[in-house]
């Protein structure tokens, strides 16, 4: 702890010692919150004239809800999160329990990697108090940005990258039970005879669809690995990943798409090919947001989970965060992870 | 003018008249700007430091691009946003222009009027330097209160509200001529010898569904009030139209739909009810931003309008609204109507 930052400006830290109180004391007068004795906010004060301390409007965002502002970050680009609807629906989650708390939910867009110079430079402005992150991909540079800017952050998914130094092996982060949903995807296809179940992998640097294709694997250990293929969560990698499968010559009576979108991809290459569904080849998808394994003809069996919730999670471990934050407290919450259930439709 | 803002500290103004320069040139000193003479800058701070000014955040927001942030404000539902394309276009359009000029889109969302006190307080903060807000209705609370904390504005859309006392008559805007795509649709269909054409209008209180349906009746001013239905911009309000439209006996040959959405509705209705397009019933829409008009089956004739350059223009003028304003010029920008072109496709 060092009385002075970099600048040479007197810390928080040098106030409370000068006043004599703790240092959450301290911040709560100086952020003007209430519950403190007014013997001890004299002091504090007296303090901050003595040594001439200025809040840092940064390090301020940091222990109060100042701005009343959330930034919420979806590292995809614009075009995936407008037509894939799991984003709208975390959107929608996130936007209610936000509103319920009377706070502004501000949604930060990211293009590409170039990005992201401008978004720290943002998040490190003052003008949120804390951030909602989801979607990052293994080598996403959000989290080296949020911790090195202290920025109060909680993540959608399970993060993927190698904890850093700052970290103390916790992050915060609000998940569905990938793995365990798509076991029972699996299982309920070999439960119906189904005996050459392929998957349609998800990005392999994110970590929901390296989960489902461990739930996959962890049910069919020996299955070989032209049964896989990889796709990229969108209807037109489905597709892709689907043809390519059928290339390979396999006999498959089955398929386990990581996601919805990419499952209607699917059936649409299986209908092109000539094969019919559920008769030829049953299809699970993954999400049951809305708008997509309903609408599919036939309506699609899938994995549901629980996206608008989780949304209201994350925030609430995010405002938490915050409050606890404002009392001093800098324990990272502890993370959730939320069940899944298999919704059967017509596909499968 | 003061030289005292109201809590009794000195004001720009004051520093200004102190200085003997002007207060364009005070703000750009203050601001950090350059162009200004050296000595010109030594007397501003000098009168700084007499007068102990201090800048006021939300005021320096409004001279320079303090934030480097810009608000996007769709005064939409979260649910319309991204199941309409023309959001995520416009969105893509204010993108790409913002990040060509390194500035950070802030995308605010309106789940409710009772949002907008919180929108109000966020603008006010200080945390962006502009806004470009659209899908406004006619009685938005938006105007005002971006007229009142004085947040400069480019609307996507012509206004439909009464201009404020602060508009000096004029509000910066960004336009499709609705009118002029509306007129070009109707006349297309008369062309191809349809007789009876009705028209699916948007929701009226909006001035693109009202524009669309001046254009409508340009062309057929003598049309029975029968012939229109009104609908809400969204699939199923296109559907409910067109059953409303069938449902009052009326013989009808075209439809135009005041957009693609409601286009692909009333295609589902007329398609249960029998109807062939384009043979019993020509239909055309409004939009061709993608994944709809090309998409249906058939694919829609419609009136393009240029989405993704409406949203690069809003940009273009609000940056350099904000760029005349750092010079002392708060002149209103001039606004700007866009061509349509007519798209022709199966469905008339």
């Amino acid at each position: 702890m060092s009385g002075q930052r970099p600048g040479g400006r007197p810390t928080l830290e040098a106030v409370a010692a000068h006043a004599g109180v703790s240092r959450a004391t301290a911040s709560r007068v100086v952020n003007g919150g209430d519950g403190v004795r007014s013997h001890l906010v004299e002091r504090v004060r007296e303090a901050v004239r003595d040594l001439g301390y200025v809040p840092n409007p940064a390090a301020r965002t940091l222990v109060t809800r100042r701005t009343g502002a959330v930034a919420v970050i979806i590292a995809e680009p614009e075009i995936r999160i407008f037509s894939d609807p799991f984003f709208s629906r975390q959107v929608r989650g996130i936007s209610k329990e936000l509103t319920a708390h009377d706070a502004q939910l501000v949604l930060l867009l990211v293009e590409d990697r170039g990005d992201y110079d401008r978004i720290e430079r943002y998040l490190a402005g003052g003008h949120v108090d804390g951030a909602l992150a989801f979607s990052l991909h293994t080598d996403d540079p959000l989290p080296a940005i949020t911790r090195r800017i202290g920025m109060p952050t909680v993540y959608g998914g399970r993060p993927g990258w190698t904890a850093g130094p700052g970290d103390h092996g916790q992050v915060a982060y609000v998940d569905a039970d990938n793995r365990g949903g798509a076991r029972e995807a699996v299982r309920y296809l070999l439960e119906q005879g189904r005996q050459r179940i392929a998957h349609i992998a998800g990005p392999l640097d994110q970590t929901s669809a390296a989960d489902r294709l461990s739930g996959y694997e962890d049910v069919l250990p020996a299955t070989a690995p032209s049964l896989v293929a990889e796709g990229d969560f969108t209807e037109a990698g489905g597709a892709r990943a689907m043809a390519e499968l059928l290339d390979r010559g396999e006999r498959i009576d089955a398929v386990f798409a990581a996601n919805d979108l990419m499952a209607t991809g699917a059936l649409r290459v299986l209908r092109e090919r000539g094969r019919t569904v559920p008769g030829d080849v049953a299809l699970i998808g993954f999400d049951d947001a809305e708008q997509v394994a309903e609408r599919a003809e036939p309506p699609l069996t899938t994995v549901r989970q629980d996206i608008e919730g989780m949304g209201r999670l994350m925030v609430r471990l995010l405002l938490g965060t915050l409050d606890a934050a404002r009392d001093g407290d800098r324990t990272v919450p502890g993370s959730v992870v939320t069940a899944t259930s298999l919704v059967r439709r017509g596909s499968a």
